[in-house]
C-alpha cells in the first residue's frame, strides 16, 4: 500500500485564528518551548494499492487544487509514502 | 526557522465520513486514479527559531497528546523540517 498525502495549509497572508489560539494556549498549559508561529492545516491521506504513475500524480495534483483545497486562501503540497 | 509538524489522523478503526465522501467524489468529478481508502487528518505547524532540543521535542510530544489530538480516537506523528 502506498500513501499519497496532500497537505493543505492556509497561505501565509491569511489569518489563522485557530493557530493563534493554540499559540496562546501552549504557555498557559505549562509548556515552555517557544514558538514564533503556529498554523493549523489539513491533510488528506489517499491510499493506493500501487505506486502512482506520473499521470496519476498529475491527476492527484489536479484533485488537490480543486476538491481538496481552496486555491484562493490555501496552498498544498503532495508527498508519497511507501 | 525550523518547522515542527504534528500530523493528527483518526485511528483506523474510527469511521471517517469526510474521507469517505472525498473517496466517492473523486470518480464523480472525473478523476480516474483508484484509491483503496481516503482519510482526512489535521496538521499543526509549529515554527521555532531554533532546532528543538530533545527535551523540547518531548514537550511538543506531550502537547500533541493533550492539546492537539484526542488520544481516544486519534493518533499523531511528529516530523521536523529545517
Amino acid at each position: 500500500m502506498v500513501k499519497v498525502i496532500v497537505d493543505v495549509v492556509l497561505k501565509d497572508e491569511i489569518l489563522d485564528p485557530q493557530g493563534d489560539a493554540i499559540s496562546r494556549a501552549l504557555p498557559r498549559m505549562g509548556f515552555s518551548f517557544k514558538t514564533t508561529n503556529v498554523r493549523q492545516g489539513k491533510s488528506f491521506i489517499l491510499t493506493l494499492d500501487h505506486s502512482p504513475s506520473a499521470s496519476e500524480l498529475k491527476e492527484i495534483e489536479s484533485a488537490a487544487a480543486t476538491l481538496l483545497s481552496n486555491p484562493v486562501i490555501e496552498t498544498f503540497t503532495i508527498r508519497v509514502e511507501d
